[in-house]
This record gives structure tokens, C-alpha cells and sequence, in this order.
């Protein structure tokens, strides 16, 4: 097992990253506290996974909130569930949420325990390559409005994130390559030596070698734990961690949140986001040929939806890293380097909107 | 005018309080950050302060959004109009929302800038005697849940409050004396000489002497403010806050939250709290006749509805204070000095309830 601390002062947690963590005996029973305890899962999760969470904490009063699956469910009047029942098993300021799922699962339970008693404890396990690596780590908790995703919600650190690699077992291939993606993200813009071993690791992580997986993870949650210590609340270098979701938000906006997994529109977005560095002259055109090569080799496709330049101009523009009126965009300066720049001329970022989107 | 400041480090914030804040020239415009401004209102405050306010606040964008009066629209599904009206107006996360009207307003405009976009900005003019002693200072933020009262929120502190004392003159005599209760409760909770003060002064208060409301309501805000500063989260000392609030809710949950205003309700909540304070030898007798006479000089009514003491008992056990079993309360240890007690005789406890609640 690898242990990787999130450095937050007072909210500082673990994050644990290995095999057999969630059963009785396993590391979860230790990380979780009170006694209280409320297990959020959904319908996909809950019958593989929630009989062994619920046998790492014997001796505790556990109750369940189960979801339906899937990102439509992502919303207020879902979060309202959570908040019913939490009355209805009459917990108290003492309970703890645990998240038993992926980002979904995660964000709308983070969020509702960001907000029962204007605060408890919560505890993610994540059960996707995708939620282990990122949406279970920073603690930004949220639902979605009609009008935008994730429009809706909080910072709330988690107690403790536990990420057990057995869940991996489970995940669809679609799903898995997706994760890396997000991996393939923090090599990118924040790691260089992390992009070079996945150029070497992919297949192996493609073949699901525990150790390869475990790895991937940890580094990972190294990278984003330490820009998230840096900065809490998004307000700086943060930013950074959105490199290729400006360009990847809106092509799961233009296509209604249903043909792309999260990852698929994010690799998309930062081969697209690669391109417009190279072009304005931030980098050498073979930092785009290397991690197109990259996220090819991880299995993801790379083609742009044509809807048009001009959509995605305004997705871009209803995005809410737009601050007053200049679209600032996460670039790359170097082979993990990552930078929010506000400085992208309109014509370099006309042409690069044309290639990819027609 | 006289401005208490909050100091909570990064989060520090000025509470302005005086007549003519918010007209033009007033210092609503050099206190409200921000060119997106949303107004968040009542139907009942609205005709009568919406236009002043916007005289404040010339060369902004200023949306509105106007609900419907009374705790009963203090929701989930209220916050939600709320997330709409930013949503519909396409606002981003420089924007900032300005709660003007009494406690439900401020609890549900601070719940929504809690959340919208995980946290914008808000300023609050608390239009009530009681939001401009109470509810407007702290960060308190939250609506009801039909399970309880406050169940869903956040801490969100305001940028600024500007408590504009003219918006007190169209106030109806049964809310400025349910407003008084709460800043008797600051004397006789934490500052003898304010209800020292309160003794002499009470008469010209209900008279709404202007120089009156704004020395009391600057000596509340010093209280709640030195107190927050101490304890943002309400892990300890704030705790003295809800003196009189453990059977003040009981009430108001028993009565459905109808027949008394929070301010009444927390009158004989005092009231009570401070016989079983004597009770139990904590202070002397003539601790609760003084609160008796001042509480009742301020125009309010002591007698608790008869609905029974294990009825009371229930909902004491409900209440949010209670941790692990214990009944946890706020009493006096003197005039001026509330404690938060644990160590209460189940008998002391009994026969309080029977003799006030029957």
C-alpha cells in the first residue's frame, strides 16, 4: 500500500493506494471515524463492493443511501435525497459521509456533506481509475444546474480517501482508458518524468498489472495533492490542473454529456489545447506529436466532434474560467509545464477552433 | 455611523451600522465589491428599500431576484430559484449576491453564494433588528429541511454588512421587540454591562430612539463578533450564542414555527434556561428575576406553551446540541457569563420542563 498525504494544515488527510484496503482488516475500518455512519453508493456499485465495505466497519451503526446511476443524476434534487436521508436515520453533526463510487457519487456526497449540519466528516472510496486519481482528491464537491455543469457547490476536504485497486477489477475497458487520460493530464502539464514512464508503462497499465495501476495512482495523487496544498480554493496555479478541460467541457456540453466519458472529451481537449501552444509558439511541435502518440498508445481517439467553430467559441465562452471577458486558457510553456494564459491571440485561437471543430 | 469589524484573518469584514447607508452615497457602494451584482430580496421588503439600494449601487450591473415572504419559502427548492436567477443572468464567479431583507432572506442568499460556482461573494443589509444583531453576522448560512430547522447549510461569511438602522422604522412592533430579545441575550449571556444598559434603556428602545438601536445594535455586533472571531465553526465557545436556544427551538418545532417568532421564542427559552440555571445552584435567584423584568419591560410574553414536559424533552434530544447522549446545555454561571454545561441532574432537568412545559 502507498500513502499519500494532502498537506492542508488543519484538513490534512491520507489518501491510501493498494489492493484489499476496503475488507475487514483492510486499512478503511482505521480511516474512518465516528460511529456514525451513512455509506452513499449507487446501483452499479453497491452490490460489488458495499458487503465489503460494510465488513471493514463492523461495529459501527451503518446506514445506506443508495443512487441511481449515471451523470444525469448529478443534481440538486438527488443531493436533497442524500439530505432526507441523513434526517430520517437522524444523524447528527458527528456522522460521516462515505462515498462509495466514482466522481458522481463522490461529488454529489461531498457536497452533501459539505452542506447536513453546514458540515460533517466524509470519506471517499473511489471505484474508478478516474475518481482515484482526481475527483476524489482537492476536495471540490458539487451537482449540476441545467445551465452548466458543477455550477453548484463546495470545497470539503475529505477525512480520507481510500482507493482500493481490487475495484479496478470490475471497470470497463472504455472507463479505465478514460481514467488515463487524467493520468496522461498530470505527466502533461505537471510531471515530465511521470509523462516519460507512461510513454514507457502504458501497455502495462492498459493490461491492468496491479503494480503499474498502484504507481500510476500514487504519482498521480502526489501531483494534485501538492497544487491543491498550494492552493485550496482554485484561485492560482490550481488552474492548472484544468489543462484540456476549457476545450474538453465543451465538447461534452456541445454533445449533451452522453457520447464522451469525462476523460475521452478531456484528452481530446488537451491534444487540441497541445496544438494551440505549438502554434502560438509556447512549444516545439513534437510536444503535440508525444502526447497525441500518448493518449493514442492509451487507447483514446482524439477526433474533434465538428460542430463548428463558432459553438465552440461560445462553450468556451460560458466557460467559467472566462474572467472579464478574456479567455484565459491552460497552455503548455514545456513537456510538463503547464500555465493559465490570457495572452492567446484571436486569430491563432480562430484557426485552432476551425481544425478541430470545422 | 459606527462599523464593528469581524475579524476572522483572511475572511475579516466590516459591519456598518447607522442611518441613510444605502442610498446614493451611502457606503453600501464603496462596501459592495464587484460589477455583477445580484439583489436578492423579498416581496414585502423590496417596494419598500429595492430602489434605494440600487441608487447605491449606479454604473453596476444589478440583477434581481425577488422571493416570496416567510420562513416557510426558507428551502432547498428556494436556493434553487436562487441558483436560476444567477444561471439565467449568466453570472460568473466575480459576481456577488446582496441579501437585503430579514434572517430568511440572509440564510438562504448566503447558503446560495455558498454554493453558486463552489462560493461567490455576498454582502448582507439585514432589513430586521434581529438579522442586524444576529442573523447577518457570523456566516451562518442555510435553509430548513422538513426534518429540522438549518439542516442543509454552510458557513459563508458576508464581505460586508450594512445595516442600514432607517429600514428599522417600517418595522412592525412585534418584530422589534422579538429583535431586543436577542440583544438581551447578548447581555445576559456574555456582557453584564450591556444588560445593565438594557435595563435603563429598554424604554427608549421600544420608543426606536435612533442613537438607541444603534448603540445596541453596535454592542451585539461587538459581542457576536468578538465571539466568532474566537470560533468560526461553532466548535466551542460560540456555543454560548444559543443561550435560550435549546428550549427556544423545542417551542418553536412544538408550535410549528408558526405562533411564535424566533426573537419570542428564544424569550422564554432565556427565561428557562436561567431558572434551571438557579436551580441547579449555578447563579442566584435574582438572576432570572432580572431577565424575567427586562425580558417582560421589552414587551415579551414568558409563558411557555403547555405541551408537555416529555413532549419537550423529544425535542430537546432532537436539537442539534446534543452530542453522544448528553444533553448539552447552554445556562449561566452568572449575569453576563453563559456556559456550556453537560453535567445537568436528569431530576433538575425533569422538573424544569414540568413546571414550564406541564
Amino acid at each position: 500500500m502507498r500513502t499519500v498525504n494532502v498537506d492542508l494544515g488543519r484538513a490534512t488527510y491520507p489518501i491510501d493506494i493498494g489492493p484489499g484496503l476496503l475488507g475487514d482488516g483492510g486499512t478503511l475500518g482505521r480511516r474512518v471515524p465516528g460511529a456514525d455512519l451513512l455509506v452513499l453508493s449507487n446501483e452499479t456499485i453497491a452490490p460489488l463492493y458495499l458487503a465489503r465495505v460494510k465488513a471493514g466497519l463492523r461495529d459501527r451503526r451503518v446506514g445506506e443511501c443508495i443512487l441511481p446511476d449515471g451523470e444525469r443524476y448529478k443534481t440538486l434534487a438527488t443531493a436533497s435525497r442524500v439530505f432526507d436521508a441523513l434526517v430520517e436515520q437522524r444523524f447528527n453533526r458527528d456522522a460521516t459521509l462515505i462515498a462509495l463510487g466514482g466522481g458522481v457519487v463522490g461529488d454529489v456526497g461531498g457536497f452533501a456533506a459539505a452542506c447536513y449540519q453546514r458540515g460533517i466528516r466524509f470519506v471517499q472510496i473511489p471505484t474508478t481509475l478516474l475518481a482515484q486519481v482526481d475527483s476524489s482528491v482537492g476536495g471540490k464537491t458539487g451537482v449540476n444546474h441545467p445551465g452548466g455543469k458543477n455550477l453548484i457547490g463546495a470545497f470539503h476536504q475529505p477525512v480520507a480517501v481510500v482507493a482500493d485497486t481490487d475495484c479496478l477489477g470490475t471497470l470497463a475497458d472504455r472507463e479505465l482508458r478514460a481514467g488515463l487520460a487524467e493520468v496522461v493530464k498530470y505527466g502533461c502539464s505537471a510531471d515530465a518524468a511521470l509523462f516519460e514512464w507512461l510513454e514507457r508503462a502504458v501497455p502495462r497499465l492498459i493490461a491492468r498489472e496491479p503494480a503499474m495501476l498502484v504507481e500510476a495512482i500514487a504519482r498521480s495523487c502526489e501531483i494534485k495533492a501538492a497544487i491543491v496544498a498550494r492552493d485550496e480554493r482554485e484561485d492560482g496555479v490550481r488552474a492548472i490542473l484544468n489543462f484540456g478541460h476549457t476545450f474538453g467541457h465543451a465538447i461534452e456540453a456541445a454533445t449533451g454529456y452522453e457520447r464522451y466519458l469525462h476523460g475521452e472529451a478531456v484528452a481530446i481537449g488537451m491534444a487540441i489545447a497541445a496544438d494551440l501552444s505549438a502554434r502560438i509558439g509556447l512549444v516545439a511541435g513534437s510536444v503535440p506529436q508525444r502526447l497525441r502518440a500518448l493518449l493514442s498508445a492509451a487507447g483514446l481517439a482524439l477526433e474533434a466532434p465538428r460542430f463548428g467553430a463558432a459553438r465552440a467559441r461560445a462553450l468556451i465562452g460560458m466557460d467559467k474560467k472566462v474572467r472579464g471577458g478574456t479567455v484565459r486558457l491552460v497552455l503548455l510553456a514545456g513537456l510538463g509545464a503547464a500555465e493559465l494564459r490570457s495572452d492567446v491571440g484571436d486569430d491563432e485561437l480562430t484557426r485552432t477552433l476551425e481544425e478541430h471543430f470545422g
